[in-house]
This record gives C-alpha cells, structure tokens and sequence, in this order.
C-alpha cells in the first residue's frame, strides 16, 4: 500500500509545484541532483572517522541526507516508479549474486 | 506512523543481517557507498539526453536508483533517523528559503 | 611554457579525434564524467582502509586517477584554459583563506 | 622529463606542507575530496545547458576545475605515480578497448 511513502512524495511534490519548479526537473538534472547532494553528505565526513563527523556535523548530515531522499523520490515519482517494488527487487537479485549461509 | 517506510528498513536490515555485513557500515562509507551509487545512476545519462537514457537504461536506471535508497536507508537506520521527519523538515527549511509566491 | 601537460593535452585530443567523439563532449557531460570517474576511484576504497586499499587495488586507482585526469583535461581544453595558470590562480585563492603562518 | 608538471606539484605540495596539511592528506580522504570536488563543478552545470553554465559560471567552473586538478595531482605526488606515464598506459589500454577505425 505504501501509503507513508506516497505521503512523502505528495508533499516534495507539492513542494515544488507551489515553486513551479517541476519544469526544471528532467531526469538527467535530477540524477545530477543526487550526485551533487550525494557529495554534500560525503562532505561531513571528510578528513574526518565517523565518530568524529557526527560529533562535529549530526545536523547537517541529516539535513544531506534528507536532501538525497528528496530528489532520489522526486525522481521516482517523476518516472512512475514504486518505490518499495524497485526495493524489494533490487534486494532479491542482490541476494542472487551473493547468497547468504 | 511510517509503517511501509519501515518495513523497507527492516527488509534492508534483514539482507545485510543475513551476509553479517553491518560490520562493515560505518557512516563514512555508507555515505562513499551513496555517492558511487549516485554516480552510477548519473552514468546512465552520460552523453545523452534524458529522453534517449531512458530509452536505453530504463531497467538499470531503475536498479541505480533502489541502490541509492538502499544505501540511504540503512544510513537512516543506524543513525535512528526518522525519515518522514527528517524530510518534512528539510521542506519546511527550503521553504524558507525559497518561499513560495 | 607547460610543454609537458600541453604534450598530454595534444595526446589525449588525438585520442578522441581518431574516434571522432568530440562530437559528445560538450562541457556539461564532461563534468559528468568526472563525476563519474571520482567515483570509481573512490570505489577502490569503498569499505577499505587506505592502505588496504593501495595493497589490494594498487593498479585500478592509478587506472581511475588516470581517467580523472583525462576528463579533466580534456574539459580545460575544450574550454581554452592553461592548466598551470588556474591552478596557480587557485592556490593564491586559497591561500588568502587558509593564511600560513 | 615533465618540468612542468613537476613545477605544479611542486606548488601544490609547498602550499600544504606551508598549512601542516600533509597529515591529513591519507589518500582514502584524497579520494573523498576530488569526488566533492568534481560534484562541486557539476553544481555550477546543474538545471543549465552547456552554454548558459558558461555564460553565468565560467569563473566558478574554472576554480572548481582547479581543485579537482590539485587534489588528483596531490594524490599522484603521494602514490609517487608519474602523470605522463600513468596517462599515456590508459589511453594505450583504452586504445585497445575502443580501436580507431
């Protein structure tokens, strides 16, 4: 049913329609998007352990992240994808190339 | 209540279990992991439009972007981060800064 | 005088010109595979340590360095800038931010 | 010989050991930093054509191409790899992939 989900995704939706900014958002810039956002994230983390990043940066991390799932399911939902079926499937051909004991 | 959100975590908590690959998860890589997924989607649409991407990557297009959400959501995971919450308030910070009309 | 990068430079375009791939490489898709290549080197140390890492993927990072640096020059080509000047330009920059002292 | 190239790397690694930088510098954190870097670049090409990029961002393009540069040329120093010689086996090996016709 993915109902929270799909609540998600109506709310960036409704996010980026009120700002008429869905026009921008072609797939390609979308998946130029994650990468960028992808490497805000990485960002935190740099010169630094883990433990010391999140000491130092537990917001903003959290903040990257929340903008790596942003345009990852503003681009889900722009190529029809269900997310939780793109998920599942993925993890099972995962499981095929390495099965566990 | 984020039922469905959370039961993608646990299916994904549920494969690394499985292969006893949480050791490795430390944030710092699980945020390198999310950018060299990222870009793995990213060279889908290298040297061509989003148009002609999809004609030819839309099966792998698809597999890149479960990666990116896999490796997000484990992350969320082990920092016990809420997804819908960290979401909405990232939504309601770019709101701020880029209100609406 | 840079004979030595330009000599790279005049390589490197014989490359592509033999295959007639200018043609595809506008700037926006050569920043893309930067992106790209960065990525698969920091591939070589996904879930690794530095030094785990050199001893077990030596050859491929000098491989994935190697395309960075192709890319890299190839888009300061296309875009008629002098290699040693933006870098010397970039460190004056940096320098006025980071004093030494 | 490679003067030229040696007199850039020779800068790039004065300006860091002038900083006490160099024991930051573990080449898992050099990896880290071209991908930000190269990201960085792809932002200034992010929602934009090749051309309007270049028309609103070329400064920014250039600097960020800079630092993709240094940071790869740092890594090169510390691996003790020859950028001539790692350049030229890699198009040679790509020679091989993609013939000429």
């Amino acid at each position: 049913m993915m109902n929270d989900i799909n609540n998600l995704i109506n709310s960036i939706n409704h996010f980026r329609d009120e700002r008429n900014w869905r026009q921008f958002h072609n797939p390609k810039d979308l998946a130029i998007s994650i990468s960028i956002e992808a490497a805000e994230l990485l960002e935190d983390f740099q010169w630094k352990s883990s433990e010391s990043a999140l000491d130092s940066n537990k917001e903003n991390i959290q903040e990257e992240i929340a903008d790596v799932l942003i345009y990852t399911l503003m681009l889900c939902s722009d190529l029809e994808l269900d997310v939780e079926e793109i998920i599942e499937e993925k993890l099972k051909k995962n499981g095929e190339k390495y099965p566990s004991n």
